[in-house]
């Protein structure tokens, strides 16, 4: 088995070794015996702090090719006038293209894993394949856009491909209570709970979202999936910034999780998102960084720090700690997803982790490594990134870097040229 | 004179040529002649957009020592508990030690001009002038540190050194109301006036300051200055998180000029600056970054998304625009405090500026140049830093960079030994 020994590395406000076998942690010790490090690839530290990787919880990978191309815009209009007109010339190509430079902002910024809610699928699948990172790949599913017949389709595809890859699950995503009828919201509850998928999908989003569900069944977002059966444990609901009194118990009480998106909530006028009050509900909260197109990137790093921020400033004393802060950009998200051994620097958990240059001006003095690396650093003190094991990007280098983004860039000024 | 030519610069959505003439901008033409390029370092700037560079108009350099000191406490628990206990160790080596640091970082991250409340002021200028920014340093004038006897020498000092250095202007700096008496208050006014400094003062930071000037005074803080005839053209007030209705009315109408501190301000739990009311009013807006004590750094790119973030998500149709957003971090800040030929890249101007690598992964795809920089990319994205016509960093690199983090770790390791 592959062994990899990160010697002399800065952890939890010591130096220590970190000994990996295979995809697992396998030690995390002061000291090392020779059987240790016989037959490893022995890493020298020095100057680096391991910390998790981040677990982007809700996201659109390929539509960083849409970055800065409608900004200022409230949702509706963003979706309707915007979004939805350009991403009718999607194909292969351009989902490929679009996810290689989502995959590759979030390496550079530390994340090994992100759920994604997206078209032509199967590109983004290869692209995590090779890249070598994880992720949640939806069958997305909106009425409007995925007739009866195609819903077979969709079975069919997670049928096949469940199971496939190590690093990539399924999931079921019905994209949001208003692109969807009762009956098909009911079909993915149904296929989630019987095959033991997770279900995402869009909720409470905007103001607008809760008022006009209220007027057409008489009951909120949250009342409306939990009426349906489809609130249980296999949910996870993206941005939920707009929960009502009674949301937060019908919510806490049901298994589900809540992925907060506080930038995009932020910039697309959505409002804010009231983690204190999520969490003092008891609802499990990850984050994500929705797609580039409202954000406008994928890095967790700085999603996290905002985060922190607009959740803590009205809080009084019920401000979250640094380390709950860095729970819910780590592990939480690798939870929501089923991945209960991942996030954390731990033996027998998933050796994924970050290697963080403490060189870094974010990081000097180094008073407080936990809060130097939320509120000093930001992204580019990520020096190396290891997922299931293996380096995917070292000494901030990631191969054919440079011809991601000039494909990238290729791809969209062709879409463009054709509306 | 030396020439300086930036060849196949992207400015401005296309591919130009900009040319530095001493510490001016002198030509900025799609076209170069032999004359133009005779005599001048060319530089090749393929791949690379020339931005402003920023100007933080509300910093405490030193204080970048004490960065994660102590975190998560609000405004007056933290000074009295914790900032001010340690401040009163230092000295000139503290103060120099950690000023380097914090332009390291400032430079880093884009900045060229910083004004500065703080102690041990000539540390501070020292370090300002010999690694090629920008500054207004403030005599700090607090009556508690600052018996009466000091004023004198504060006056002597204003009247020494101002002038001297071709990059550093000096300023009245009163601290705050509630660290001054209305006769130092007024002192500061007059000395203002009549020797045209700018006067700087923290103002309105939190609702407490506010409630206790109400008890004490029976006004408000901006009432309060006003009355004592501070609230003039040359005040320049930072944080104003807490104006009441009739503040923004007498303050427009003053000639004085706000600067918000977001992060700072959402750390502390201060509270939200009212960046679109300010700017309904007519008040002249810039930005800061406040101490790396409570942001928990001095990075004007983040300071600027995150402004841009929780100032327009309820803003309805009066968010503000991309180019505004830039501006308050760039011009506005030189403006504020007499710069006036600065903070844009315009012929005649004095030639600030960055160099942004537009192969960063922020900026892919290029759909939007200036919502890139706001949004997508990080300071990471800055190549290389201008000022004065003069590269103060070059390819992210900064000369003495390692020797500069290991001595302000050793800095405050010594300070913290003396508590």
């Amino acid at each position: 088995m592959k062994k990899l020994v990160l010697q002399s590395v800065y952890f939890q406000s010591k130096k220590t070794n970190v000994v990996i076998e295979g995809n697992r942690f396998a030690l995390i010790s002061d000291e090392l015996s020779q059987a240790d490090i016989d037959g490893a690839e022995v890493v020298d530290c020095n100057g680096l702090a391991i910390f998790p990787a981040f677990y982007n919880a809700h996201c659109h990978a390929a539509m960083t090719l849409f970055r800065g191309y409608a900004d200022d815009k409230p949702l509706f209009e963003w979706l309707n006038n915007y979004i939805w007109p350009i991403e009718a010339k999607l194909n292969d190509y351009y989902v490929e293209a679009g996810s290689r430079l989502a995959v590759l902002e979030m390496i550079k910024s530390g994340t090994v894993f992100f759920s994604d809610m997206y078209y032509f699928r199967e590109s983004t699948m290869k692209v995590v394949e090779e890249m070598g990172i994880r992720a949640t790949i939806g069958v997305t599913i909106a009425d409007a856009l995925t007739p009866e017949s195609q819903m077979k389709e969709h079975f069919q595809f997670l049928e096949k491909h469940t199971g496939e890859s190590e690093r990539i699950q399924l999931a079921v995503m019905p994209h949001a209570i208003y692109t969807n009828s009762a009956k098909t919201l009911q079909w993915c509850t149904r296929i989630a709970k019987n095959e033991h998928y997770k279900l995402h999908i869009h909720l409470s989003e905007t103001a607008k979202e809760v008022d006009d569900c209220i007027q057409e069944h008489g009951r909120t977002p949250v009342e409306y999936i939990d009426s349906l059966g489809l609130l249980n444990e296999n949910c996870v609901a993206a941005h939920c910034v707009h929960f009502r009194e009674q949301d937060y118990h019908l919510f806490a009480n049901s298994g589900a999780s809540v992925v907060v998106n506080p930038c995009s909530n932020l910039k697309l006028q959505s409002g804010i998102p009231d983690l204190v009050g999520l969490r003092a509900a008891g609802i499990p909260v990850s984050l994500g960084t929705d797609g580039a197109s409202s954000n406008n990137n994928l890095d967790m790093h700085e999603e996290m720090k905002v985060l922190a921020l607009i959740s803590n400033v009205n809080a009084g004393d019920n401000r979250l700690s640094q380390q709950e802060i860095l729970q819910i950009a780590t592990e939480a998200g690798a939870k929501a997803y089923g991945l209960s051994e991942a996030g954390r620097i731990e033996v027998g958990c998933l050796a994924d982790c970050l290697l963080v240059d403490m060189n870094h001006v974010g990081f000097c003095p180094n008073n407080n490594v936990v809060s130097n690396w939320i509120y000093g650093a930001n992204s580019e003190a990520i020096h190396s990134v290891i997922c299931n094991g293996k380096f995917v990007m070292k000494n901030r280098h990631i191969d054919g870097e440079e011809d991601i983004v000039k494909e990238a860039n290729k791809a969209i000024a062709k879409m463009k040229s054709e509306l």
